[in-house]
This record gives structure tokens, C-alpha cells and sequence, in this order.
């Protein structure tokens, strides 16, 4: 793991980083040390590790004492695109505007990246848990839309997340993976979602086995989640890593 | 408005009274003096002002600096029975034995109570609002299930009321009344409710008018409401009512 920049504002340290091939950012409260919860923060398709929304919301989190973790998706950000994936978006594309079923394609495009995505964050996990003003303190996820996508399979596969928040996503490709997700989750919707079908998003819902799970609906389209979902999301993180 | 008891603990003040025919209760900060946001707490049916989940969630609210009042529904608690109530209580009861849409049936419960109801609660936020500890702030509403049914219309009539927390209950007889309400709603729904089916639930949540709902489902049956939905309304409240 290699730092190449470190920034510190409005009490929170934000430090670049790579992992092999995997460009990162790490936010810390400004002068932590010792161990203290991580959250890994999945961006949404087509965005990277620095999207507004994901900065803001990592702030937030750091602010109140956690580490956040972001890093780009295979194929986004700083990272190279490869033919395959080119192909598939093309694909993507196509069939979105020939009016074929939008949860299938995006699906597609998901699982294609999704082998690569669980492997990165698993490694990112390891890397960042070494570190002496992270340790090894309870871990959280959060990602919506593709974030949610490729982050139901990591949670399927990583005993180490103990909670998440999730959303803006419908079933298409994820019933088996969620049907092994038994940890917490916060889902979040958007009713009015002109991407996501509401009954495919409230089927991902049920399909998750988790006892404990609560769902948010907002009126609004799929960019439009409300900000006080971030409040909602740090209490939820703070119920459950703290 | 005569008051006929005051006790104090856990930095809560209780304190009992009558308003004509009407007994409330009253929990405010200990010690407190001046304006403050106002909350009233609608109970559920065949309950009344004093049911557990109605006293601690008043004295949370209390505790954070709200003044909170509850009353007995007509029909309820300490209130007396009229004949007309008996009737419409037995062939409920009688339809529901018979396997009839309970939607309609409770509907019809609450229709026969609503009248009465949202006049108890206007001259009820009319006489606590005389309170030097209350003063006329910026008042919410709090009400499940027939807190729910009673709240509607109270809401569609009451411009003084400019927050609510509802839920646990479908859109049978209300969908006018909801249409009515502009103001935030945050809107509770049980997943596995076994008294109100799912898409009537949402189909209430639909029907409001307000620009700002947000709807929070759990799994679990009409009564299992998880208590963080208690600390979740009252960051609703400090939003809005602050």
C-alpha cells in the first residue's frame, strides 16, 4: 500500500493511496489513532472514488470518528478500461435504447465487474485494517445503485462486514447473494426511481435474510435521495460499529 | 384545564389533567420554562394515553426537551362509553370473525370516532399552548394505527400541526383527508403486518399530499415496531419542529 498524498481539512485527514492496481482514498478524523470502525463506500456506475457524493458523505462519517475507505471500481476512475467491458457498455447502451428491460442489463454490466470488485475490496480491507489509525475495529459497507450491485456479493462473501446500507437497486442477478446476507442493512429507495422498477427494488429487499432490516423511501428519481439519508445511514453505522 | 397530579423523575415532569371532559397527560423537561416544540401522542386502539409504548415514547421526547401531551381517544381509557361505540365495536369485532376486509371495518371504527377526536385534540392544543412551559411553538403529531386514523383528519384540518409521524395503518376512508396534508410525514409500515396488508399501507403513504415523506419499513407484525423507529422520529421532530 503506497500513500502518494495526504490532506487534512475541517478535521478530517483524506489521504490517496494504491493497492497494486487499485487507486484508493482514505478519510480519517485529523490526528487518529488506534482502532476504530471502517466503512467501505462503493460509488455508483459510471462515477469514481472522488464523486461528490461519495467525498461528502465520507466526511461526514469521518467527522464523527470512523474510517472510510472509497475506491474506484474495475473499469472506473483512474483505472484502466479493458475491451470486454467496453463491449458490455456498449451493449448496455444498445439495449437501453431499444426500451429491452433495464435490470437485466445493468445486471450484465454488474456481474461483470463483480468478481474483480470483491477481490479488490477484500484486499483494500486487509491493507487498510494494518494501518495503526485504523486496526482491526468492526467494518461497515455502503453503496448504493451499482454500489449496491457489487457490494452484495462482497457482503455474501466477507464475514468482516457487520452492517451495511444499500439500495437504489432492484433483484435482477442478486436473489442467491442476498439470500446469504444475514448482517443488518439499512435499503434505501427511491419511489419514484426511473431506473430501478419499485417492485424489483422492494423484491431485493425481501430477498436479503437478514433479521434486522429497514427500508427508506423517498419520493424523488434515482439521484435524488435526500440528504438527511446520510444522518439516518451514520446513525445506523453508529448502532451497529460503535 | 385543571390539573390533578404532578410527578417528576428521570428529569421528565408528568403531570394529569382535564380539559372539560377530556383526560391528558402532560410530560415537559423538569424545570422547564419558556416556548418550546409541542408533540401530540395519539394512541392505538383499545389503548389509552397512559399504554407503555405511548409513556416512553413521551418521556424520550420529554427528555430531549419537548413538551408532549396525550389524551384518551373518545371511548377510550377513563373516558365513558357512549352506546352508539358498543355497536360499532361488536360489529367489528363480528366482521372481522367473519373474515370481512378489516380495512373497512376499522375504518369505519375510526369515522365514528374522527368527529370528536380532532375537536378533543384542537381545544387540547389550544388550552396546552396557554402553558407558560409550553407556550406556542411549533407543534407535531405522533400517531399509529388508530393514532393514525384519527390523525389524518386531524392534520387535513389543523394548520397549527406542521410535522407527523404515521403509520400501521392502509387508505381505507382516508385517501381525501391524506390529500389534504402537505406538511413532512415520516410514515411507518410493518412488513409482515397481519392487520394492514402491505399495498394498503402504501397506498396511504401515496395518498399524502406532502412534498416531503419518507417511509421506514421493518419486518415483524402490526406490534413490533423496533425502538430505534422511536429515536429515528425524534430526529424527524428535531428537524422540523427546532
Amino acid at each position: 500500500m503506497r500513500f502518494t498524498s495526504q490532506t487534512s481539512s475541517d478535521g478530517v485527514t483524506e489521504q490517496f493511496f494504491t493497492l497494486d492496481e487499485i487507486p484508493g482514498v482514505l478519510w480519517t478524523p485529523e490526528g487518529a489513532c488506534g482502532t476504530r470502525p471502517l466503512i467501505l463506500l462503493g460509488h455508483g456506475g459510471g462515477q469514481h472514488k472522488m464523486a461528490p457524493g461519495t467525498v461528502s458523505r465520507a466526511r461526514r462519517y469521518a467527522a464523527e470518528g470512523f474510517a472510510v475507505v472509497a475506491i474506484d471500481a474495475p473499469n472506473h476512475g483512474d483505472r484502466p478500461k479493458d475491451e470486454e467491458f467496453g463491449r458490455v457498455a456498449a451493449e448496455m447502451r444498445a439495449g437501453m435504447a431499444a426500451g429491452k428491460n433495464p435490470g437485466a442489463l445493468v445486471a450484465g454490466m454488474h456481474s461483470h465487474l463483480a468478481g474483480q470488485a470483491v477481490a479488490d475490496w477484500q484486499a483494500v480491507l486487509t491493507a487498510v485494517q494494518r494501518l495503526d489509525q485504523v486496526g482491526v475495529g468492526p467494518v461497515g459497507y455502503c453503496g448504493m445503485s451499482m454500489g449496491c450491485g457489487l457490494g452484495i456479493p462482497l457482503i455474501a462473501a466477507e464475514p468482516r462486514i457487520r452492517a451495511a446500507v444499500l439500495g437504489l437497486l432492484g433483484v435482477h442477478g442478486l436473489a442467491e447473494d442476498a439470500a446469504r446476507i444475514t448482517v443488518p442493512v439499512e435499503f434505501v429507495v427511491q419511489w419514484d426511481d426511473h431506473m430501478v422498477p419499485r417492485d424489483q427494488s422492494l423484491a431485493l429487499f425481501d430477498a436479503l435474510a437478514s433479521a434486522e432490516k429497514t427500508l427508506h423511501a423517498n419520493p424523488g428519481k434515482h439521484g435524488d435521495v435526500p440528504s438527511f439519508e446520510v444522518d439516518s445511514s451514520l446513525q445506523f453505522f453508529a448502532r451497529h460499529l460503535s
